[in-house]
């Protein structure tokens, strides 16, 4: 095992994404709504419904175009929930969206329903002429459920789970290039920061910095606040960056991710702080060879047009190689996950993952870790696309995974 | 009207907290949580329960200290969530979070519960003894509601809401400290801002650069992404920065918040780049008469030991000088919400608020406006403390609300 003699620079990878690209991912949008509808409404007939109630913001955006940040639709009320009937899409806004609906998603009905869903719920319904409708269950709470079927008896509520998320696993083309891009901004502001890392500087300091390498750098926001873990905090598989400082002669994880025209990247990487012992090279050696092997092994199968494997297959896989060295224990988490307009979504990589061939085309994290409590802590994480059809499999991350020593 | 001659400087608010303030407040948060479950157990005997499952974060970090940063409860499963028995406080973890949980909440017992709620139901519900549970029901989705229900049949689940959103509503002296800190770091980021604006600069840069500001300058996080409309973009009442380049002899508005030690902040300026129109100072002067009347009448109650007015009592105040005016139409949301762990908490002061009396001692926002679509906005926004015990209001938000003009 070598280590890198010369550390990655900012210009080995792929420049921001620019105005036109941006433009072309608004376009391709614009032109797979229609097919993303017609794809959930091709599931009402066997469920025997008229219409579909999503709340969740990435389905807003993923079928109607309406956009809200991170964070607010704790405050936004109904605002950009979305009513899909058979012929008809609705934007629920409150005076404060209204304006906003109109412009993002010009396609649909915009209807002001203020803060009270309930008040408005027999009308809308019965606009669109539904007596049953499928609401999102897993996310509807049980509070608004009961007013909504309070409000129409006569409309049924059909509890589904995981329609568009089921959907949204398949990815489309313009939709991976968009978390390539967002790949591509995490990789450079990672370059960017190397040189900067030395002892004495804050965890919380260098997450700050690297936030705003990749603001500036061409994400619209992060995937999630960056997390900065110097020695034994990397045993915290999601700690926060705190004022704890960069230690010599000890591991520092970084796990992080950039969001680009709403899609997003997820990376992590375990950096070595002046000189290694020998201890933490051989788990991060250990960490290194089960992702590995999770990941050729996905790449043989799909390039010999074999069966895909399920998520529990991969993660069977990584752990297999940690649990066969036996030194250490394996990460308790799951292997991976699906990731798009949200950080975490299908298909999951884990024990409990579905027995069942992973979606394709679509992109997942491979993310194996050890986690030595008080002591240090090795995760390695990189996003894959994965192309059955096309035979292909490709690493979105491109920031490479050799041992990396800096600040010594 | 006057504008003011010298732009506020940063020198002119608190400085940010140090660590002794961050001692101090964790401290207050330790001593006061016995009494906060207390009134939480307090209200178990008139509902006949013997439990209470808390899944809002800010639930958690109020009654057992246990921390989630804003949008991690999106990829933490059932971590952080409290199940609240009569004797013991429960906090539920998957194994990425049982560390943090005991470090953070050493006071509660800690269950590692996976990923499955509904797996441990029956065992966590009779380990404390309880047959009837209270549980958020504005919270919890209708799909874990059924799970929960069908994994322990005997146990039985009671919907309540605003339970702790009530209690929240009054805060206890440390908390108030740190929305007044939370202030001075807002108020001094912006202040520090303003020698950068100038006409051609993007919204998007400078809401980055207050951001950074906030996150430099003693803000823990930002309490929601800051947003910076240009001239006609500030007739959106939550509308995002975007690559709009400020407009000279035009309105600027920013609308942000910092957090301190879990704790916000909330504000909205307009200022006005170079030489504003006779209109829109006119707007200007009208929705700042509508703020200052409304905190001048609570103040005059306080002061009086009259009773509290209601939240809707306030709004119409402030509403009624801008519609008594009748030359522009009034802001159609509510005049403001409480402010604490969470940007917008009990009370509310709207037109659809409650008709009793506002809690004391409580914290809220005070933000009339004006929206012209496709021309211009004015919002001006402060934090009140209100102590009615004390006799005593007070604007926590000090950057001055006097026409600013800047970049001219």
């Amino acid at each position: 095992m070598s280590a890198v003699t010369h550390l990655p620079e900012p210009a080995d990878f792929a420049p921001p994404p620019t105005a036109t690209d941006l433009d072309r991912w608004d376009e391709a949008d614009r032109a797979a709504r229609p097919g993303r509808l017609a794809r959930l409404r091709g599931r009402f007939e066997g469920a025997s419904v008229e219409a579909y109630l999503a709340v969740r913001s990435e389905h807003s955006r993923y079928l109607s175009g309406f956009v809200l940040g991170d964070g607010e639709d704790r405050v936004a009320g109904h605002s950009g929930q979305l009513f899909v009937g058979r012929d008809e899409v609705i934007v629920l806004a409150d005076s404060r969206y209204t304006i906003q609906a109109a412009r993002e998603a010009p396609e649909a009905r915009i209807e002001d329903v203020g803060y009270d869903l309930p008040g408005s719920w027999a009308a809308l319904t019965s606009s669109v002429g539904a007596t049953r409708v499928a609401v999102e269950a897993g996310f509807v709470s049980h509070a608004l459920w009961r007013k909504l079927e309070a409000a129409a008896p006569d409309v049924e509520l059909v509890a589904v789970e995981g329609w568009l998320e089921a959907d949204r696993a398949t990815k489309e083309p313009a939709e991976v290039e968009r978390i390539a891009a967002a790949c591509a901004v995490a990789d450079r502001a990672l370059a960017t920061l190397l040189p900067k890392i030395r002892p004495g500087v804050t965890e919380r300091s260098l997450a700050l910095e690297l936030e705003w390498l990749m603001r500036t750098g061409g994400a619209e926001a992060v995937a999630f606040d960056p997390t900065c873990l110097a020695g034994p905090q990397a045993a915290l598989p999601h700690g926060s960056p705190g004022e704890l400082p960069v230690l010599g002669g000890s591991v520092l994880l970084f796990d992080f991710g950039a969001k680009v025209a709403g899609y997003r990247s997820d990376m992590t990487r375990t950096l070595f702080v002046g000189e290694p012992s020998e201890r933490d090279l051989a788990v991060y050696e250990l960490v290194r060879r089960a992702q590995a092997e999770a990941i050729e092994q996905v790449a043989a199968i799909v390039d010999g047009e074999l069966d895909l494997p399920s998520g529990r297959d991969l993660d069977a896989i990584a752990r297999g190689v940690i649990e066969a060295d036996g030194r250490w224990p394996a990460y308790r988490h799951g292997l991976g996950h699906g990731i798009g307009l949200a950080t975490h979504e299908a298909p999951s990589l884990s024990r409990l993952a579905p027995d069942t061939p992973l979606p394709s085309p679509t992109v997942f994290s491979v993310e194996p870790g050890i986690y030595l409590e008080g002591d240090t802590g090795v995760r390695i994480e990189d996003l894959i696309f994965l192309d059955a059809d096309a035979g292909k499999t490709e690493r979105l991350t491109q920031f490479p995974r050799e041992v990396l020593s800096v600040g010594g």
